[in-house]
């Protein structure tokens, strides 16, 4: 009962959905559109169908949320389906303590599909793997919120019939917004430009850097010529073709030409004061001067919404804003999304696809509860006290260059424990019961035979659980 | 999108439905509670329509509600609609900031009609500004809560046939109360006489016992007749055929009968603690000592509930309390108007008539945002920090009879500015980068000139915005 | 309009359904289960009967909670129906001091059936008296959880086929946990063995363990053969054949037997932190250690969830774990419950049945408002100020074998007011104007008599009352 059952998919970061899975979304959701256009009625969709009036959605929110949750009951009732909602922690079991693990799998049990927001990075997750039904991640603390990028890309693609070779600049609290680091992967998996603008200490979290220089083939390249130091004033350029590319060759891109290309969309966001401990910062506001610029001339303006006061009110009735076109796009892209994991359509389908976007196999390594090293992350659901027993730490082996070093990538939150805090690691092995120095081992060790292994934060700890130094390929004698 | 579509309509006040409109509710509703009454079910509908199974209601309550929210949901159900929910302000957006305006364009593409309460007077109509589908207010601060209205005139005219001729107490905090504010406008539009029984400085707000008098033809009229001074001590009487009277003309009615005949019936308010800054005041309780006096032997006792210690649990077997049945109507009277707002009866609609009640045309003051006076109001929505870059000052522009004063009606909260508190006023005249002392200049300026004017609140505020003192017609030097 | 109809039946107790009528909501459950077995979806329903289209189902809840709302609003959905949520006292009208009695007559109008959760023990009984519409009871303080039990029932059933000659453990907080309550008097009816296994302090309360003695014909049989003194270290053991014994006859019963006999279910509940004053208390732990001892070697393992601490995660994978089944079978018990106090079925019906379990006839006094004595338990919704005016005080009197002494049962929590704690009532005489030490007047007094008499807390309550001692079967005169 615990078990999930084969095919069920659940959509936890953006990266769960193939590029032509996204297509498929898209093909959908313009389907739904359409039935409206035929109507006259713009942007809203008319309850017509019923292929889901069978089924219920359970909107599990830990954290406030008008129009997330909104966007998705309604796109459940335009279906046909129906709606269980549990809004607010303070009501609810999560009051009486109980973890994210148990709320999952009592309510996998009361409805079809769950959408879940949460507080923590990487709880939804978690909540996938304990569920036996789709789980959409509606946002999870500041790791991801895939279903805004959904909406952010149908909006982009529906005015400008592509991404491939748009500029796309990103405003704001780049480090504290879920919905920030899914668009950066979509866009660069799509082939835009990205162009970074953040408030002062907000820029892109390194992990997320890295993944998009690593992962997802991107090309970091200084926007003023005199500081070409690989610094945060650094456009981040997607390689043409970049999955027929192997990962150093150089891509043929004609950097020049990419600097002075004109901005296609600014997308905004607001300080994400609930993920930082300071309420005030300095934060940059969009309006119409800055926008007076040149190269804006023609950029559409997005933002995810709610906006505080980074965006302008005056701009509501500017040609180039598109912000609320995106909201409104929440219901029909969110109708597809739904519809198509609960598998309502005859012709199109997500469930044959094994996974989602075609990422490096990289090796797991999975820890025991209760002992070993916990993700760096403090607002990782692994550090949640109420879930440690059910979020053991699993780890992604991300391949480095030097035989030493070795970083691990939290399977929930997917930030990096990078290999140069790692140094004081130590890899104890439980057939041998011996440890030894750094993380070497982990990529010594075949897969299957990681279970084997304990990472122990350092050799006291390798010793206080039982370990004796390696010595020479033998177990030394315990002092 | 942002723009509402033509047939909109919005139902803020209750004088946005014309008499025959609200006639046109209650026909309907009449016809919801026959089909119970077919089946012996007394009160409660069957839900046998599913005339909106196509349609989503969507319930945004920033204030505690169990009667009003539940009710409304449970008549978009028994239509066959369904309903999505935003019930604590703590857990939705606002609790980001957003603002309502942001929040109703948001919302009004999830859903096909809207409900809202609010704390604030106005926030009503300032929803309905921003909304593409139709609003209902739900209880906007101490504004109006017109559906509470249609319960009760729906109650009253179940029991008695008609309104004219009634005479109806209304007992406690007239002054905080919404629903007494829209059921003395409906009182007297269809003709009843007014008796009301403030608690002690709660009497009814002096904007509305000034529309009373002035747009629904009320006279005055004192109960003790030693004090005809037009004090509180007074019955509101309606002229008799008040739409067809000069505003000054005297109608035929014998005060002498108006004042000997007995109470039809009496209608009990709460103290609205939330609305006042004293948590504890000498307040009214109305119990069978009280309604032991001779002219209260047939009256029926209302009350809109909740009720705290108001009303004296021992009635509630008192065959004069209606109140419970004036909850139960909420139902067939909320079907009524919900499935009317979305043309849901083929013969009947409400859509045809341009407006609500047939008011006296004011001309419309409409103030740029970021400039001029406020609304005199703390708690008018225009007021509040959230929404002042959402919501433009905007006045009616009131008659009175002296040509240098002019009194302004707010049009959201519909408090007045009076003429004597605009002594110090003045009017900028964007045109000539001039102005004038006083509001005459704007009864002087045609409807379609009105754009160009602005109300500062004094010279200094005036010269700071840049405007000099008009001289003779001529610009003045500036200083 | 306030009367209820003379077939709604409600739910409030688990003693409120015989063993046959639990018998045929379990039916009723199966058949739906069944439809999912032959879509091979284990514990899931397909929403795919309609049967209950044209009902809604009011939820009350005024205490956190996940699961139970969930679960019923699902069996809602799952039927047909619809669903109204008021889940957050503080954003209710509970909030402006409403009172429950009010908040169910009113709503008793939106809804077809009502599910109610309340921190006050009898709430749920105050509840039903107010509505014309059947009332569940989902938890009311530490009084009863029933169809939490009836999901407990239907689990120990389907893995066991039945609960004669079962030993049950129950481990915890047995004092405030209403789903132990209303699961021992099922246990107890069903003729299996109840094996208390309390926190210290924790024990079941009085009046349930008096009531497994006296109305569920239990015997308590000491578990340490060495302190065979009746006290809390013992077993519950049913009578074979409880309801053809008398009270005192001995039943054949082999104790030996029954203290050897292995347990067949262990059921844990956490500590109920909301309904003590200390956060913190000494509190065993259910693990693999615990359930390693040979007569658990079978056991099931069970608990009503939210889990805190009191149950170690690493039995999720124990064979022996069945809670998650418990929390599924949530969805179809539910579903038929609801069905059945609906009607919906064409040949089984709760409605033919004039109450519960066949319990013993006790005489009923009822009090008047605002006069005599109150509930002995503080947590009675009679002792909640809010509730007073609508809440009698109303006592079970029941049988003593002393003439002279008497114990009052309250109709709400249904705990007693022990015989010797009330030595110092008195008994008035309202037709007489006097009063009589003691409680003996109660039993001597013919049922149709008992609305003349008022218990008083003293004798000079009594006399602040206006009544007179009693002399000799004569007036005394007043001092």
């Amino acid at each position: 009962m615990t078990k999930p059952q084969p095919l069920t998919r659940h959509i936890v970061s953006i990266n769960d959905l193939s590029n032509r899975e996204i297509e498929t979304v898209f093909q959908v959701a313009y389907g739904f559109l359409k039935e409206l256009a035929d109507h006259n009625i713009p942007y809203r969709i008319g309850r017509g169908t019923s292929v889901a009036s069978k089924f219920i959605l359970a909107s599990l929110f830990y954290e406030p949320s008008t129009r997330t949750r909104l966007s998705f009951e309604s796109a459940m009732l335009r279906l046909g389906g129906a709606n269980i909602t549990s809004a607010d922690p303070a009501v609810s079991s999560a009051a009486k303590g109980e973890s994210l693990a148990d709320t999952i799998r009592v309510t996998s049990n009361y409805a079809d599909i769950i959408v879940i927001r949460h507080p923590r990075d990487g709880a939804a997750r978690l909540a996938a793997e304990y569920s036996q039904i789709p789980v959409i991640n509606g946002g999870d603390g500041s790791h991801e919120h895939p279903t805004q990028t959904l909406c952010d890309l149908f909006t982009l693609r529906s005015k400008n019939r592509g991404l491939r070779n748009m500029k796309v600049a990103i405003s704001g609290d780049l480090k504290g917004s879920r919905t920030i680091h899914s668009f950066v992967y979509a866009l660069a998996r799509f082939g835009a430009t990205i162009d970074p603008l953040p408030a002062p200490g907000m820029e892109l979290p390194p992990h997320v850097a890295r993944r998009l220089r690593e992962e997802f083939h991107c090309r970091m390249v200084s926007k003023s010529p005199n500081e070409a130091d690989g610094s945060i004033d650094a456009l981040y350029v997607t390689a043409d073709q970049p999955h027929q590319l192997s990962l150093y060759a150089e891509p043929e891109i004609d950097y020049g030409l990419v600097l002075q290309k004109k901005i296609d969309a600014v997308y905004v966001t607001r300080f994400q004061k609930e993920r930082w401990t300071e309420k005030e910062r300095p934060y940059p506001k969009i309006d119409a001067k800055f926008l007076g610029e040149g190269k804006y001339s023609h950029a559409s303006v997005m933002h995810p919404l709610p906006r505080v006061n980074e965006l302008d009110a005056a701009l509501d009735s500017d040609r180039r804003a598109i912000y609320f076109r995106q909201a409104a796009y929440g219901v029909p892209v969110r109708m597809a999304l739904i519809s198509l994991l609960l598998h309502l359509h005859r012709s199109k389908s997500l469930h044959k696809f094994p996974g989602g976007f075609a990422k490096a196999e990289h090796p797991l390594y999975v820890q025991r509860i209760g002992t070993g090293i916990q993700c760096a992350n403090p607002n990782c659901i692994t550090n949640d006290p109420a879930e440690r027993q059910y979020a053991a730490n699993k780890f992604y082996i991300m391949e480095d260059h030097s035989p030493q070093r070795c970083t691990l990538r939290c399977l929930y939150c997917e930030t990096d424990i990078e290999a140069e805090a790692s140094a004081h690691f130590v890899v104890s092995d439980s057939t041998r019961k011996t440890y030894s120095p750094g993380l070497a081992a982990l990529k010594h060790t075949p897969a299957d035979k990681l279970r084997h292994l304990v990472i122990h934060n350092s050799e006291a700890d390798a010793e206080a659980a039982g370990f004796a130094p390696r010595v020479g390929g033998k177990k030394a004698h315990a002092g």
